[in-house]
């Protein structure tokens, strides 16, 4: 259970770390959209393994294949299901925790509910599941493109205590591509990176917040109570690993405010058009998008598997202690950007679609 | 679309502010469960408004009447519904904005999406939408606490910058019912009370943060993947009013400290169970429980409507000022602390029936 | 579990025979559809009991409220909530099945699934439960009319060994409606309701057939796999009380002709619309509508509640003989009518706005 | 959409019958249960093409990859994904396919709906589909064997006017293995062998009749209202290709009984278990099964691909004759006894497991 997110447009991802490999079932993706595989690779390309010096040695190509749905280049309205193999699988790294649970891992919450677990490579908690979701958020991207301009840019807004200034209304992919930790700010970047080798060579690890726009939502999209665009947004979200945290718009940073300081006043633009002066809703109001941009945050907290001795039990509840081997990163942040990426890509495209499926129907003169 | 929540113990609220009634379906209860309509009332007394002074004047009993699902003092297994009527309507304060939007309402969002609504009292986006939440989440407190044994405990941890201090391990439902405040910090309390007071003659509004524990965790509840118990608690607390962020344990504070600070070392106590020396996990690890307890907090940015004359424009866009009318709250967060409360026990229970449907079948020796 | 259906037009009943009332929620409704209760209640009247000699003397008038979602006569687009109260109910005449298992009737299963049950009057297992279904049904039926024009007409057409001559091309409501046993066939009606009559008198029932057409549906209505439209509409009959098979065009009787005696061939009309020239498919091949007439057949069994003694045992499993009292329908078919075209219409507006929102967005261009 | 069925042991297919290939996602299956991959090949064995003289020519080993969720021969709970590939495709066989409609197929109704389509071998519409539902059904039947006992065995019972005879209540997988037509009737069998050869000389195509029984089915299983058993049982079975009616029980023949002919008694056996004298019901009583055996019937259509030349006409419209090339079952039904076994399975099992999700919980003294 669990493993399926969205109503119309539906993901359901499959796979664990080491085994035949990890993947994707899109069903609802509407019929006679282009897809180039290619597009997919280069979304998971901004996610595999062993990308750059500061993530994870593990050498993946993630190459996608795409087993059904497209036909000729194009969508057919049936299952689009995608395959990634496992291909640089050391098992034998991973010995030791088949019975000793690494401290804030998974390891003993899966064993403690299934009574038993792959624990090669994490298994199914591996950031490998996230694979899917990377490959399906890029067809979900391309859709938001195509038929409604909407274009999401995720991008790394802290390291630590190490914040980067950027500007939602613009930021772009390219300047976000341009260097390794993906944070759009050139001054801080590079302290970034810094930061993150340093506590690499530590055989620790730290954490950090993205954040992530959409632009050009129209107004109307998401549901009124419990589906609201911002609790479907926080579910995706925070269903990444690692994730602590989640902010729309002002967030906790709102609550310092007082309601005529925060609320976002209206107007109307030279084109006609019901604005808001300030977005501290960030972009959605009553659970709608309000056509402003959709601004959200999300903590990351450290990976928890360090190289740093520590205590803890096994499987029996024996107390020992451990150093964790294995490839990890010392820091998931730069790769939690496509991640992120995807996950908004996947509830705006289903809230697009449950829209024009209820709104959609009755003509204007009905 | 999106006024159910939950999948095998499953709740689907109705009605606006204005108009017949609100209620609840719960579909999924399990059989046999002792009712009594006053446990439900108890919990609906805590949300209802007029119950304090510095709640909206609005008077409503919120009185519960249960149509079906109940026999005899038991559950049937079959849906429970539940109806309040709405008394104390007053839909002439509203026509201002029947034409007129308030700032970062719904109004607007609203009329974009399905190009009208019940501007009478905010339709359906008032407040009163979570009566039903409420009802159904006394239910699953009840069974949570029979089957297993959890409780759920919410209180005010903050009103703007004033900021409670309260034992998440102790704290009881008589400490946080103790005030009207519902912050448990007895020092504090009357503090929070007056600035609440001071900003409302101010024609102002403010906001805060609500914390939630839920103790005697079962290990093994939650998804991996999607249905993480933190994704589906984020979405159900974002779900609320007025929310604006969500963190699970150490949160976004969790994001200035190293793995090996952040990290919830294992021990084995004297009864032989695994548990974590610390509880930065905020008693989840890898989407499931780990038996510590789950403690998240949900900022609440200050009431939207207030009595101060703000900017804003009418349906047509013409701009104009607006000075609300109708009864409203200066503060949500006091009356926040049984909806936050009322949606924990929702996933909580959802996840438990689910945890049994899959997990609960094999026999041992299988 | 399992009081809800269909997927983006979703309905949910609750009620008990006896008890407060029974209702339906109906979330996914489109915004800005005109409806009036009146349209409502002439439905449910269609259904109600007492409404003719051929029926259950229970006397209700099953009078409809609209709690919400309705304003100023126009749906907007949030949870339709609608009950009707139970007025004419007689526990004490089913006090003997407290304790006794009406043969045939859900009385022992509810107990073995549930450990107890509602028992006055069937509680859920009543059909008083189809108020919701039929209440919902009359909406869907609207939208369909108003949107694609698709209009939905059902009617007997056999009563146990009693065939109408009913032709589904031109057959309409008036028809339906002229006479109490519902049959559209002058020369048959008479005989059947002669016939139930006279099963009455002798303290029996009788089953029979209702068939239904769906007129004016567009192609490409449902989806392949498993939501076929047929598998739908399969599953929304049987659902209802007493239906013990399901038919879709050529049906059972199809198997017995060869491939080329069943296809339908295909030719172009004058208005250069791609025809069938049969319709052995029923309307629907390869799960999804080809524009010709929807025609399926449901069979109902005899009612389970009789006047004639049978043998039964009591819930402690004693053997025991029971000559049921209480009110019912010596024929369910008059009243099934209704039911039917209620699912039947359920079926094809949740599968009209699912087509809306997966094949309505990509522009034509694209 | 419309690719997943049930919910709580709820499975996904995907692929075409030309392409990368066909397989399946189960979501929901428990934890620990043996898994050999040989098991889920024999059921595919008895559902793959070439299999016997009397079946399509196509030659496809349809050999099953498990990609995960299973490891050291145990499922994990996590997504069990299985993976056929495509073998011996010959599109060149379908080009006339691709501009001709072949009448009663799914050709023109795919591209009503969604304006194109994989036009080889049937695309999604092949009932190589269904490969993934066996392979699914392979995993529901253990679950079911060995949590409660219950089996499940289909068999032809029909072919065009060829009956049967077989005994429900003994009739076993080697009874249906012994021939290749699946008919455990060693008299009618070769006649109906005999039969469709004769048909296929002819390029002509048959249907018939597949029951199938549920044994050891404990009593409780099934929810009332729209997810009855019976329901969940007539949308999976519908939902396969070339269906066309369902029965449950008594069935269509059952409405020319009076009630007192056709109720089924109570009596209390040896053991003290309460049973019916009659099992008229099918097995299920209020969608909730009582612990007699479920008997069910599907009707199938000849096939629809025949090489008898058909009027048809193109996708522009213009009309053509058709005599179909490709490779298809002269009859479906052979075939068609594992894919109705798997359907059986499915609902079943996910019948199990929401049972115990609901019902299971609370401890019998609450």
């Amino acid at each position: 259970m669990g493993n399926s997110f969205g109503h119309l447009f539906r993901v359901t991802t499959f796979g664990e770390s080491h085994g035949g490999g990890v993947g994707v079932v899109i069903d609802g993706c509407p019929p006679k959209l282009n897809i180039d595989v290619s597009e997919i690779q280069a979304e998971l390309d901004r996610r595999r393994p062993g990308q750059s010096k500061i993530s994870t040695p593990r050498k993946e190509t993630d190459t996608c294949e795409i087993l059904s749905g497209v036909f000729e280049g194009k969508t057919l309205g049936t299952p689009i299901a995608m395959l990634v193999r496992n291909k640089d699988t050391r098992p034998q790294d991973y010995s030791e925790m088949a019975t000793t649970y690494r401290p804030s891992h998974a390891d003993a919450t899966y064993d403690a509910k299934y009574g038993l677990r792959n624990w090669q490579g994490g298994g199914r908690s591996s950031a490998r599941e996230t694979i899917g979701r990377v490959a399906a958020g890029a067809i979900a991207k391309k859709i938001l493109k195509q038929v409604v301009g909407i274009e999401i840019v995720g991008y790394v807004k802290r390291i630590k205590d190490l914040e980067g200034i950027v500007d939602p209304e613009t930021v772009n992919l390219e300047q976000v591509e341009s260097n390794i930790v993906r944070c759009p700010d050139h001054e801080c970047a590079p302290k970034m990176i810094e930061l993150i080798e340093q506590i690499r060579n530590q055989g620790d690890s730290i954490g950090g917040v993205v954040e992530c726009v959409a632009r050009n939502v129209p107004k109307g999209l998401g549901s009124p109570v419990f589906d609201k665009l911002e609790a479907d947004l926080a579910k995706g979200v925070m269903s990444l690993p690692a994730s602590k945290g989640f902010e729309i718009g002002s967030g906790f940073a709102g609550t310092l405010l007082s309601g005529s300081e925060h609320n976002d006043e209206y107007y109307t633009d030279e084109q006609g058009t019901i604005r808001t002066v300030s977005n501290r809703s960030g972009g959605i109001q009553g659970g709608i998008s309000n056509g402003e941009n959709i601004i959200l945050r999300v903590a990351f907290k450290p990976t928890a598997t360090i190289r740093k001795e520590q205590r803890t039990v096994t499987r029996e509840g024996e107390e020992t202690m451990l150093a964790a081997k294995g490839r990890h990163d010392p820091c998931v942040l730069p790769r939690a950007v496509p991640m992120v990426e995807a996950m908004v890509a996947l509830v705006m495209c289903d809230h697009l679609l449950r829209h024009q499926g209820q709104c959609g129907t009755l003509k204007p003169e009905d």
